[in-house]
């Protein structure tokens, strides 16, 4: 390394203009900050902070086995098409069991691994409660401030996840596809009240017909009021491209209503509420660690469990000198 | 209502002693003060902290459309048979469009609701970060507390949900069925890793001989240590009744394992650790909540929003007078 590169790894100016100018280990390096919590954070998002509020924000969420690597692909082919510089969050539980031999719709995606206007990022979350919340709305920070137009969010599972996602992103793209279990497990799963738009993916399988009517059923159960956004249902078959257009326009379309009715500057605010929210809360957690009761908690753990503390009074104690 | 049985109402103890006695009413109240955070939880845990650490939780989780209610309904049952006084929390996005109708899985649990041996109850998450790990663990503690053997704590979905349900539970039932996306999905969703049994349900269904030959494949790549517990696979077809004896041996011998590996005291003080800390987290959140700076979070989103401020300068004056 030369003594100049080495000055601008550590200069966050320099950083930052590097991957304004399309230096892509330079972005990588500003995400792995993000996700490190590295001491250079601060300063960063401090220099970014005025060039952000332009990128557009889809998070993709989903059962396990709808198709939501594919969609992403056929999505930052669409954006990349346009002249769109687009980038890729997902999230993913980090198991064993992936690394990286079963991440084969990853590998998919890395068709687009050599170009410099798609940046295409798996954030680790496994074992944190409420991951998604910590590195990813700063990592959307850096994309947005870079120059990304469009960052897709994507996140495997239903659940928390998707709860968490829809507090991230502009708009939220819900991937159903026939076969997967009834229409009534997906309303189970909360996804109906998320999603702004659908995407019916393996709309060339059979089953798709139906499901498109149930949900249009079980959408119409909800009330929207005249200038309400009512979710679209876009049948596509990522695989082949076909419907990746007018998802992108449904997507197009959600994005200008948010604009018009105002909401996405409630949206937004609500992003940030949430963002400096995680931020003070983990600041206090950290301060909590610091204190010496921190170092009591194996001992009072093991008092709860022997039934001579309760949890409660356990806590009292861990605060004690706070 | 007489005043003996309000008196009943307001009383810790008396509620305590009836809810042992069997009446469901009681603890039902109990479970509701928890899900509420009520002033008279305190007093409720201190006393019956040297009654617990007695039941068996049970997580059951596992991929929408699996079943995993027909599989709660038919271990309930099962317990039931035994003599044992069972629990069932089921943890479930309380999304507006689950008001009640669309959850048919729970009416098919209802045969058990007029037993006072049995406790079924839907705990509500929606929109916590990290809902399960608030409310859950307290409610196990009553249970425990009042006599249940075993505990049911059902979770739709995979993702953080999961990994939530394996930092609360003695036991983890990961529930898989044939023809719900393949195996390789299961593995992304992170649930192999966690899980102590597996329930392969649906077992008269085709593809089931070749997802049990995946999942054994798949563990097969895990290593385990010579006295490690390796996770059976047992084929079950909950709506028939079949293999929910032979699923019951298998989470018998789980337990059995726990307790002679010294595992089972291990997982309980991490689950203590846990529950301590969450609820510190609370007090500090809360206390952060009541500090003048709070009331300023509206303005300083704002900001954000504007680029004006970056949400670490903006967490830092939100605790800018703790």
């Amino acid at each position: 390394m030369t003594a100049a590169s080495a000055a601008r790894r550590a200069d966050p100016d320099a950083l930052i203009g590097a991957a304004r100018d399309g230096d892509a280990r330079a972005l990588a390096r500003l995400v792995s900050l993000v996700e490190n919590s590295a001491p250079q954070l601060r300063p960063i998002m401090q220099a970014i902070a005025p060039a952000t509020g332009h990128a557009h924000v889809v998070g993709l969420t989903g059962s396990p086995g709808v198709g939501k690597s594919t969609l992403a692909g056929a999505l930052v082919r669409h954006y990349r098409d346009q002249g769109h510089r687009v980038g890729v969050l997902a999230v993913d539980p980090s198991s064993p069991f992936t690394g990286g031999a079963l991440l084969g719709d990853r590998v998919r995606m890395q068709q687009h691994a050599t170009d410099d206007r798609v940046f295409i990022r798996s954030m680790a979350t496994r074992g944190h409660l409420g991951g998604l919340a910590q590195a990813t709305p700063q990592a959307l920070r850096i994309l947005d401030a870079i120059g990304f137009d469009e960052v897709l969010v994507e996140t495997v599972g239903v659940g928390q996840a998707e709860v968490e996602i829809a507090s991230l992103a502009d708009t939220v793209l819900v991937a159903v596809a026939p076969g997967l279990g009834d229409s009534i497990q997906a309303a189970k799963a909360g996804i109906l009240e998320i999603a702004d738009v659908f995407a019916v993916n393996k709309s060339d399988r059979p089953g798709s017909q139906e499901l498109i009517r149930d949900l249009r059923t079980m959408l119409a159960m909800a009330r929207y009021g005249p200038g309400d956004w009512k979710p679209p249902l876009v049948p596509t078959t990522a695989a082949t491209g076909a419907g990746i257009d007018e998802l992108a326009a449904a997507i197009d379309s959600h994005r200008d209503w948010l604009a018009a009715s105002g909401q996405l500057l409630d949206r937004r605010q609500a992003r940030a509420r949430g963002e400096i929210s995680a931020i003070a809360l983990g600041e206090l957690r950290q301060r909590a660690g610091q204190l010496p009761g921190a170092s009591r908690l194996d001992e009072l753990a093991e008092r709860v469990c022997a039934g001579k503390l309760d949890p409660y009074a356990a806590a009292d104690e861990l605060l004690a000198r706070s």
